[in-house]
């Protein structure tokens, strides 16, 4: 059988690959069942109780749409952020808003600028829609906000993407270079500032809320995927200036929200509560990955997220072992995809039961590989 | 503030328009309750109870992203359909998956054929890649499939919308004229067969999933959102060739799939036995809708979906005035967009609460009009 001939250019010079491969897949090619989930930097401490009954009570309200509106949860958001609901838009995960932010900005040939190693999906949209994309190299396990900064001018950027604190490294920026970095951005270029993993940082990084809002190249996205523990609900945010907010409206899907995971989001910001101690179970676990990894030799570095990136102080291929072996013995993590980053391992936060399994593990995969 | 300026010069062009304004917005803007929800086609008979229940039961799953590969639903769907997994991909609704074919087939310039006064959200997605909609008006209240394939034909059309049974008319054609269509139908042109009110319809209407699983350019698409009661889970799925479906892949939001959605869309396949119940309750309201129209010399439309277009045998503003009166009553209900369909009202099947609501106002309403 033939292909259909008329798929645009576009979509015909596109690859098959996809930006991850999920842990059911691995367990399905290679047939063992994963113990421990923390590859994903999902939230193996789970979301609020509150927000797990909040679905079990409104279950019954899945035979109708959420509000294309999303007018009860834009306003809780914006009050929570102290901003207006015409600042902020509501979205299928953080994935979704970037794919409708790159098709605001990028037609075929349009400059985007990202850092190698950046997040893949990023660069999967900006790719989906022809961007044009340069990439520059992270300095010292840090994106490079200066070399960012001249590659947009150098390229007359449209778009560029900057992630504090960043994946897959886990550092951060103060928030006084953030805004040195925004300040002198060209305002024909676009500001993705990708915050997924604000609530694990720590304060100096993150600008208040207000301070961009009157730039209309400055978004900045955020999430119920990560601290607040709801990946599987997949609703993200992002927040900017009225005008530039608008314009999602023109594309996105606005019957597009899942009704529970509108539920299960506006009851986890209600629980601050819940929040707090859980960014205090994260901190212990990263205190906890890094144990471990020092235990083995290994050096843990900074983390303002809920994973760790372990400098395990060879090249790809070793730590590519590495994930693959403590994939063998059922612990699933991942790795930065491009050198030098990935001389490191990616381990996410998790309960007290994912780490005495990659404690366990880890000693075992390292004394196999050698 | 100024706008932003590098929108896409495609995105610079588009409305601020929406497809549909949701109840929620209705009732926000003047002020009075929604009592009977029966404008949006979903199904207030709602789901099966097993369906709540494995919601409930697993509600604790939200915390990690979904399988990307979507193996257990699209192996479930394809051993429901007789066809096999490649022959399936499940998006966010038939609305996610309608806007992924449009990129997949449309850019700027594309020349798309549809029906005047078909589904508006197809719509939206053509305008907002830039296609040129050549729009056939229907015939005899149907869609006119001999003038659809004359304005593929004369304007080299790359895609074809036709929705079987159809919205919002509720009509619908025999199996042997969609396939005398599609056989006549250039291989250069990608066919959208929405089937999304299948559950609904008279077996004649469609055919056996097999019989275009050989054509690269016919795509059929079927959602969980009308019979099966879970329309604020967003999913839907489309069937055809293993080539066209791999097409998704390139552009599809790989972790898009909330968990809880894949779970009750799972949960309600698996229950069959409700949904033929659900089916029967379907057509029993279709009657009760008939009795109330025609007691209040309204003429009800032949339907094979979930919802009936009434005849009010006037103009568009009308019907306008019917449904704007409805409302006042807290009866939520919608009407086609265009003359001549726009004579009519179209009101969803739903439980005998809102159809006592409706048979109260509607006299009340056409006495008020005149």
């Amino acid at each position: 059988m033939s292909d259909f001939p008329r798929f645009t250019d576009l979509i015909k010079g596109l690859p098959a690959t996809v930006p991850f491969v999920g842990p059911e897949a691995l367990e399905r090619s290679r047939g063992f069942p994963i113990r421990a989930r923390i590859g994903a930097n999902e939230s193996g401490f789970g979301p609020a109780p509150s927000v797990i009954e909040a679905i079990r009570q409104h279950a019954d309200a899945v035979w109708h749409y959420s509000d294309p509106e999303h007018f009860s949860i834009k306003q809780a958001l914006a009050d929570h952020l102290g901003c207006a609901a015409q600042n902020v838009v509501v979205g299928e995960g953080v994935d979704g808003l970037l794919g409708m932010t790159v098709r605001l900005v990028v037609s075929p040939g349009t400059t985007v600028v990202t850092s190698l190693g950046g997040y893949p999906t990023f660069n999967y949209h900006v790719d989906g829609f022809g961007g044009q994309r340069v990439n520059v190299p992270y300095a010292g396990d840090r994106e490079d906000l200066d070399a960012l900064l001249d590659a947009v001018k150098k390229n007359d950027a449209s778009l560029v993407y900057f992630a504090n604190p960043d994946n897959p490294m886990g550092s951060h920026w103060h928030e006084d270079e953030v805004a040195r970095f925004i300040d002198a951005l060209p305002e024909t270029c676009m500001m993705v500032l990708d915050e997924a993993y604000c609530e694990c940082g720590p304060a100096e990084a993150f600008s208040d809320i207000a301070r961009f809002l009157d730039r209309p190249n400055v978004l900045r996205f955020r999430t119920f995927s990560k601290a607040y523990g709801l990946a599987g609900a997949r609703v993200g945010y992002a927040i900017g200036a009225p005008e530039t907010i608008a314009a999602f409206d023109k594309i996105r899907n606005h019957f597009g929200m899942p009704v529970l995971s509108v539920v299960a989001a506006e009851a986890a910001l209600a629980d601050q509560a819940y929040l707090q101690a859980v960014v205090g179970r994260i901190r212990e676990s990263r205190d906890e990955i890094g144990r471990i990894a020092r235990e083995n030799g290994l050096e843990p570095l900074p983390s303002a997220t809920n994973f760790v990136a372990i400098d395990c102080g060879r090249d790809g291929a070793y730590a590519r072992a590495i994930v693959d072996g403590l994939g063998a013995h059922g612990v699933f993590i991942r790795m930065p995809g491009v050198a030098p980053l990935n001389r490191c391992i990616r381990v996410s936060t998790g309960p007290s039961a994912d780490m005495t399994l990659f404690a366990e593990a880890l000693p075992v995969v390292l004394g196999d590989i050698g």
